[in-house]
Formats: C-alpha cells, structure tokens, sequence
C-alpha cells in the first residue's frame, strides 16, 4: 500500500504548491479554466477511493464518500479553507449532477421491469405511506408542537422536504452487498421512484400555495398526470422495443464506442425530457436505464483470446471442442451496464463527496437546534420504518430501514423553501441535519439487517 | 440502420419541443442546472458518431467529427441557430478541455519511449526540421506576408499550430496497409511523437510570450528548461517507477474502479502541476501517459471466461492444458489504457465537434481569406515533405508525405490562442481549414506511394 503514500504525498504537496503559488498560479492558469478543476476532481476521486476501504470494514462505500465529505467541507471549521473552493465549483457542480443521472441510470439497468410490476402493488403501498405518514407527522403535528408561531407554508415545508426516500444512497447499500436483486431492495428501489415522483408533486403543489396561494384541482391534476405517462410511456416503450434494441445493438459493427454513446445518449435524452416536463432529470435516466434494461448484445470482450479458443477447439476431441464453443457463447452476451461503469467510476463519487461537502457541522453547535432535529429526525425515520407494515409478505424491516435516507431531494426542497422566505435559517438547519442523520444512519443499520 | 432513424428522430423531437417550449422549460428546469446541457451533450455524441461513419470510407473519424462540428456550428448561417448555445455553453467547454487532457494521456500511453530510442537519430532529425521548417515558414515569412499588420503573436501561434504531425492519421494508413513496420513507417510514428514534444515546448514558449508580451531570453530560456525538466523527469520517473507500479496495480484486490481512479487522478494531477508552473495541461497529460506508458497489471478482463477456461482444462491432455493455461497467462496482462477508454468515448468528440463548431465559415466567404488558408496549408505541406531529406537511406518521399497530416494538436493551439484572444475569427478558421485539407490529402496520397 506504499503507493497510497506516494499518490497522497504527490497531492498534498501539490496542495501545498497551489496554496503557496495561489495567486501565481491564477494568472499562469489563465486561458485555461480547466486548471483548478482538473486538480478538485483528483482530490474528490482520490478522497472518495480512500474512503471506501470503509468496504473492508463492511460498511457500504457510499457512507465513507459521505462521511469523507462532511470531512473535507467542515475542515474550514479547523481553519483549514483549501478545499472551500469546491462547494461553489459549477462544473464541480454539474459533474456531480451528471454523477446522479449516470447512478440513476445504472440503476435502472440493473431494475427489472418484470420483476418491478411483481413488486408494483407492494412498491406503491409502501412509496404512498412512506410519503403521507412523514409529511402528516411533520407539517401537522411535530412541527408546529417543538416550533409554535411559524406560518402554515412554513410546516408544509418541513413536512415536504421528509416525504423523499434519497433512491441513491439505499441502492448503493444494496448494490455494495449484492443485495439488488432482492423483493425488499426491488420494493424499495421501486418505492423510492414512486416516492420521488410523488415528493415532486408535493413539491410543485407546496409551491404553489406559498407563492400563489392556491392552486386549482386542474393543475394538480396536470402534474400527477405528467409523472405517471413519462414512467409507464418508458416502460412501454420498453417493454416493445427491447427485441430489437438487442438486436440492432448486436448488429452495429463499429466496436464498443458506438454502442456506449447510444445508451449513454438515450439516458441523456430521457433526462431532459424528463427536467423539460418538470420532474427531477433523474426520473428520466431511471426510466432510460429501465427501457434499456433487457437490452443484451453479442460482443466479445476480448476478441483475441476468443479467436485463440478457437484455434485451441481444432482439432480437439469433439467433447472438448463443444465445451469450448459453449463457453464462447456464453460469454458473448453483454450487458450495457458495462461500458457505462467506467464512466460512473469517475462521476458519481463527486455526487456523494460534494453532498457531504455541503452540510454545515457549525448548524450543530446549538442545542435548542440539535434537540428540535433531532425530534425531526425521528419522525423521519419513524415516518418511513412504518411503511414496512404494508410491505407485503417480505423482511418488513429491511424495507422499513431502507426508505430511511432523505437526499438531494429533501435538500432541493429545503433550499426552495429558504429561498421562497418561507423556511428560516434554523429550520433549514434541522432539515439539513435530518437528511444528514438518517443518510449517515441508514446505511450501517441496512447492513446490519442485510448480513442476518 | 433503422435505429439511427429512429433516434435522430428522438433527439429533433426532443429539439423541437425544446425550441417550442423554450419559456416554459426554462423554468421547468429551476433548480436542475444539468438541464439543458445534458441534451447538448446527447446531441454532441451522436452528432460525432454519425460523423465517425466516414471510416467506413477510410477517412480517420476525427477528420468527420470536425467537419461535423464545422456544419453544426454553421448552420446557424441556413438560419437556424438550434444549436448557438451549445458555444456559450461553459460545462460543454470544460468537458471539451477535460476531453484533451484525455487525449493526450492516451496519446502519451501510446507513445512508447524505448522504441522511440531506435529510430531515434532519424526521427529526431525528422521531427526538429519538421518542426522548425514550418513554424519558420508560417511565423516570419507567409503570415506576415499574408496578413500584414497583426501582431507578432498571433503569427507566432500561426507558426505553431503549422508543427505538430497527428500521428494518429497516419499510423492509421500505415496500419491499414500492413506497412506499420518499415523503417519509414517507424521513423515516420517516432517523428510524430518527438514533434508532439517539441510542438509543446513552442506551444508554452509562445503562450508566455502572447500573455506576458514581450519576453526576454532568458524567460523563454527557462520554460524551455521547465518543459525539458518537467517531461524528462516524468520519463525518468516512469521508467524507474514502471515495475512497481506495474506490480502495485496487479496487487490491487479491489477491482478495476481502484485502477482506474488512480490512473485518472494520476493523470489529472500531472495536468494540474503543468498547468501550474506555466505549461499547458496537456503537456502534463501526456507526461502521464508516458510515464504510465509501461505499466501493465494482471487484471483478467473476463474472470468467469477465465474460470471455466481453468474449469475445461482440467482432465484434459497435457498439451491441451497447457495451451489453455498460456492463453490465460497471456491475456491476463491488461494496459491503463483500457481503463481510460470509455471516458474517452464521453469526452473526447466533445473537444473535436467544438472546436468545428467554432469556425466561422462566413469568414470563408472571403475569397481573400481562401486564398490564406489555401497558401498556408502549402507552407504547411512543404515544411513537412522536406522532412524527407533528413530521414537517412529510406523512401524519403514516403515519410515526407507521412508527416503532413496535422490534427488534434494543431487544433488545440489554435484553440489556446483564440481563448487568449491573440488568434482573430479569420485566422482560427484558416488553421482549422489547413488541419481538415492536410489531414484529406494526407491518406490518399500516401496510400499511392506506398503501393509503388
């Protein structure tokens, strides 16, 4: 592991270097604002590798990249501000972004349609009360007991920003442990996308009332309508389509790049579309990954040692020449997963170290704010571990615990709030601890029940 | 071929609606920067993969892309301006400038430094008068002569972006002719690579002379040393370091993500510090590359392929087994480059249809502009065949015309000085216009030469 020193050494005093040189080194960067960006994305690669030997411990990667961000953000804390410059980073920003719609996408390939309409009713049960009981429970009863005197958008707000299972974290809990092709993960992966599709129209309903007032039955109508078609239009274009993807994929003589930039393409495309009629572009590179899920292709992985099959199978004894084409077969079959990994590799850890990035410890020094968050963080967690109730006749706890973490759509939906003036800056706060503490606290309780 | 319809199809779709909704989408995507840019990055993919297609003619795909990326950025003079934004569009120029610094690295792990000691003599010779006779030529003769009245720099960058053969094209003839490995071929490749070296030595020179103005000897004395100094001691610590990091990546349990990043931040890193002390990323990038350029590690690329061969060999002959257990041996051996390929299908073509869409072909429109453009890739095609002068007892003609094509690294000097503002719209579409008509005449005319 001496190489570890080595590379870290290398970065450090880079650091160093660019801490020293920091304003002549701005004007030798001129004309290339690649510069510091090239070196963030090294740090946050690096950064997140090193905090996923946490698997050697086995704890899922995703908690040590988070955990490894609330470090790297919170060091400013200690008077360390050389990594500051990230949080406000755009195309840091954007990668990480990308990173999601890349990890959305990947799991929707690994999602299975067939086995997603098995788990349907169980899905939606489980996505409708893990969105009702949080959001009664914080907008009607938690929030205006522990904070009297707020106005009603106020709670609304706080109740909105519990309803949205954070899709990404639980998946890779149960990506990290081989537990995806479970009923409870598949119960949760579908439940956490209803749950989105649903938090989205609280949100775009929750909106409206603190900006507008009310809003007509029509328009709420129109969302949900919206949602629904884009999911199940994906589906069946799926479903219809997939023969001859598989095929035409199959067909394409070109290699790999042409292969890997049509399904990367099409999960673009289905994000946009899916931003362009206002849901989150997630929902689109779920439901891309989801239509190109069945979507197999003959390709060799390497060619060469298959042509040197061959060659050995002459001559063989038939028995041995037909094992030897039989394993040839076999192993033409390719996924698409695989050419998107590399990818995923470099974007989605900048996603996990960016969202750990962006939680203020300072938020935490209050006690008054610590006691009220953590109440809310129950509710949260109390609000979704219910839900394993109308699961179905699966593990209930394991679904229960796996709604738990809120994400990046609870802190969307805290951020529209402050930014409206309508959430102040300790309940902010205490949304941003709540999404904080049931990330950080699903993930090994997951595990735990995972490993029984 | 009915997938592509049915794509484009998708993607105008997606562009219509977009253009139909562009009020109404704008606010959908609030609080979703992504939006909008996922969609151009679609586009850009597809658009380079549609253009790739002229390999099928035997022309090199990149020499499409540019073309493309010249008709996608023109369109705009047919009245439509669909595509204008994706210009302005800075995430796109980042992962434009993220896709060089790719390219370089995966040039620099093509480039093999103990062949390049070989033809060494030769090709050294080669590459220096290929490179002094046309920055020469397009720096104090044909620029001023031609363009009188611009400032020295801009001539200087003109001269520059005239030296760098694309080593790329023309291996790609060579290969495709089975003639890869004459010794013209060789001094041609090693040319090739040393003139990458030189290119960007001249490229740091007269980016500092372009930003800092005037610069002294001494000055330019010392980035030459710092370009010497900083690729000869990524040379000498790569050849050093090249047996443990070899066995440091095949010793590395944790999968191929752990490989990758390191390679990447390794990468990136490099590109970071050579940026910092006043060179170009890519000459940092390449460094990488050439330092990573030996490293192989044990790394089975299809480990249940390789299990079930072990399985058949088994009970079979001796001599059956040991072939099979060769095979295995054989293919275990895997190259960083592999590694970095997919992420170079995502960004690479990114760089290459930008750059296209930057020219302005309504400076074309000129018929004086023409005349400039047609005149420097004549400087452009002599300051190379002479090349074949100094290349020892072989076809000279051979490696003088194998040397003209220019590409990739020609366009990111011309990119580099536009950036900068030293290279006007006119003179960036003249270099763009010498890179496409070096880089269409090249082949063919190679092609009859060698089948002499």
């Amino acid at each position: 592991m001496f190489k570890w020193k080595w590379l870290s050494l290398a970065v450090l005093g880079t650091l160093a270097a660019h801490s020293v040189l920091a304003s002549g080194g701005a004007s030798a960067n001129e004309g290339h604002g690649a510069g510091i960006t090239l070196l963030w994305i090294a740090v946050i690669l690096i950064a997140a590798k090193i905090a996923s030997l946490v698997e050697r411990v086995g704890q899922p990667a995703v908690l040590g990249e988070l955990v490894m961000g609330v470090i790297l953000g919170n060091l400013v804390l200690l008077g360390v501000n050389l990594f500051e410059p990230i949080k406000q980073n755009e195309i840091i920003a954007f990668l990480s972004e990308l990173g999601v719609v890349i990890l959305l996408f990947q799991i929707g390939l690994e999602s299975n349609i067939q086995q997603m309409r098995k788990v349907g009713l169980s899905a939606f049960l489980v996505a409708v009360v893990g969105v009702v009981a949080p959001f009664v429970l914080g907008t009607y009863l938690v929030g205006p007991w522990l904070m009297p005197g707020l106005s009603s958008a106020a709670y609304l707000f706080l109740g909105a920003s519990l309803t949205a299972t954070s899709v990404g974290i639980t998946a890779r809990v149960f990506k990290d442990l081989g537990k995806l092709k479970t009923p409870e993960a598949q119960i949760v992966l579908g439940a956490a996308v209803f749950d989105d599709v649903l938090g989205l129209i609280i949100l775009a309903v929750v909106t409206a009332i603190a900006t507008v007032g009310a809003v007509s039955v029509g328009a709420i109508s129109w969302i949900i309508a919206k949602a629904f078609l884009f999911l199940i239009g994906a589906i069946l274009v799926g479903t219809i389509s997939a023969p001859w993807l598989g095929r035409a994929f199959s067909r394409i003589q070109t290699g790999v790049g042409m292969k890997f930039t049509l399904a990367l393409a099409f999960c673009l495309v289905f994000a946009y579309v899916s931003g362009l009629i206002g849901l989150a572009p997630i929902v689109g590179a779920f439901a891309a990954g989801l239509v190109l899920d069945p979507v197999h292709f003959r390709y060799f992985k390497a060619p060469k040692m298959v042509e040197e099959i061959m060659e050995t199978a002459e001559g063989q004894s038939e028995e041995v020449k037909k094992k030897l084409h039989t394993m040839v077969e076999h192993h033409a079959e390719r996924h698409i997963e695989e050419l998107i990994e590399p990818v995923a590799y470099l974007l989605v850890p900048i996603f996990f170290i960016l969202t750990g990035m962006n939680v203020a410890l300072e938020t935490l020094f209050n006690p008054k704010i610590i006691g009220i968050a953590l109440a809310i963080t129950l509710v949260a967690v109390i609000g979704k571990v219910i839900t394993g109730l109308v699961a179905g006749p699966v593990k209930k706890a394991i679904v229960g615990v796996g709604m738990i973490p809120r994400g990046e759509v609870g802190l969307i939906f805290a951020s529209i709030g402050k930014g409206l003036g309508v959430l102040s800056d300790d309940l902010f706060s205490v949304i941003v601890v709540m999404v904080i503490l049931t990330t950080l606290l699903a993930p090994p309780v997951l595990a735990r029940q995972l490993k029984k």
